[in-house]
């Protein structure tokens, strides 16, 4: 399969990379593109980023849609971006300036890559992905996954973005749970995103008591093995207003 | 004044800006560098943000300390990434080409910058340079300067990021003001960044009695004109305990 258009001129100074999050009502995934040399057999099988060069023409958060897409057919993703990368060896070993000729048809030197981010609710739809893609979901913490050029490094910077923005506005973890959750759910969403666990007596008091925004509903579980809890409800119109004021 | 050194290696794609923005006790400030073309008696005196074309060898986030302390003499600076601005057409203007040649002695073609961003408090030392430097402080809203390449995108996009981490992480206000400060001077800090005015009293309501880590201390001003206001505190002690407690 060729990665790049033979009609459009590439840029092959500066690249994205988009580092796509995922939450599964369980742990915290990541998206990732596996990177075979079959040509060389020189059997290795690592895994990246979906990302690209950014053509001769193209603005970077166009490179950025146009990439996510391409590689994992997933459309409509709110990517932003968070950190450029720019180390002058980041892209310069033997592999991986042998995967970037491969793939660009050109010789390669320095590239700076542009980090973009979004985090998602993995809902029935974004779980698997079928033979057209080479992408996968991987657990964020799965130490026996491969990362190439600087990705690993990409990796925390983006892990470290997001608990930035999770923890300054709170209002970004409800997007991952149903419009109705329990303390539990919530609960889950906090540890695999902070890689922690929480105290419960701790997490209800800090999370759900002191959040105005948290509305208890009058419904419960039904059908459940353990005891039925309440289901909560993150109250957006309320919190669009706030943000309305506070502008 | 040659700007680039002769003996270490460009790479011409990629290049860093710096926005400092300075708080002088009224209003936001920003710091400019003019750009003059005098070769070519066009006439032109615009102003354009401290910045550098990247050395083949060198890292962003040193290069971007390089070009503010050359461009500047300031040393020290907290610049952090904010964004990177990559419109395939943002500095091929004919005049932003000319001066971009002129400057750095080769052919430059398109050209990704990363924008780099710092706010700091405006000290005796800070408030104007010498004539070593070709920089100077303008007013942010000053609409009679003119600015080059995508700074005005620039400009604005750095300005939204700052607004944004006040509203956040108020505790980056207070880094702006001495260690005992008025309620007027903490207002005048807001209405600089925020440019708007404030109704006094909502203003106390919100950012002062509702914010547990300003301390009223039993001082008043001295030798003032108006009323004499007591002075607060704001307790980094705690903010910092805060922090690691949330982290």
């Amino acid at each position: 399969m060729e990665i790049y258009s033979a009609t459009r001129g590439l840029y092959p100074h500066v690249s994205v990379d988009c580092v796509i999050f995922g939450f599964d009502g369980q742990a915290l995934k990541v998206l990732l593109m596996s990177r075979r040399d079959e040509a060389h057999n020189s059997g290795y099988n690592d895994y990246k980023f979906p990302g690209s060069l950014v053509y001769a023409n193209e603005d970077l958060d166009t490179a950025a849609v146009r990439a996510a897409h391409d590689i994992t057919g997933l459309r409509d993703l709110r990517l932003r971006q968070f950190r450029t990368f720019g180390a002058p060896d980041r892209a310069s070993s033997p592999r991986d300036k042998r995967w970037l000729e491969n793939a660009t048809r050109q010789q390669v030197g320095r590239i700076v890559t542009v980090g973009y981010l979004t985090l998602i609710k993995m809902g029935e739809e974004v779980r698997s992905f079928g033979e057209d893609y080479n992408v996968a979901w991987f657990d964020v913490g799965d130490s026996t996954v491969q990362l190439a050029f600087d990705h690993p490094l990409i990796l925390a910077e983006a892990l470290r973005e997001i608990r930035r923005q999770v923890a300054s506005r709170p209002a970004v973890v409800f997007d991952l749970l149903p419009p109705k959750f329990t303390a539990r759910e919530l609960r889950a969403a906090y540890s695999a995103i902070f890689s922690r666990t929480y105290d419960v007596r701790n997490f209800n008091k800090k999370f759900i008591e002191n959040e105005p925004l948290i509305v208890a509903l009058d419904e419960k579980e039904r059908n459940v093995k353990h005891r039925a809890a309440r289901y909560l409800r993150f109250d957006r119109k309320a919190y669009a207003r706030q943000l309305t004021i506070d502008s």
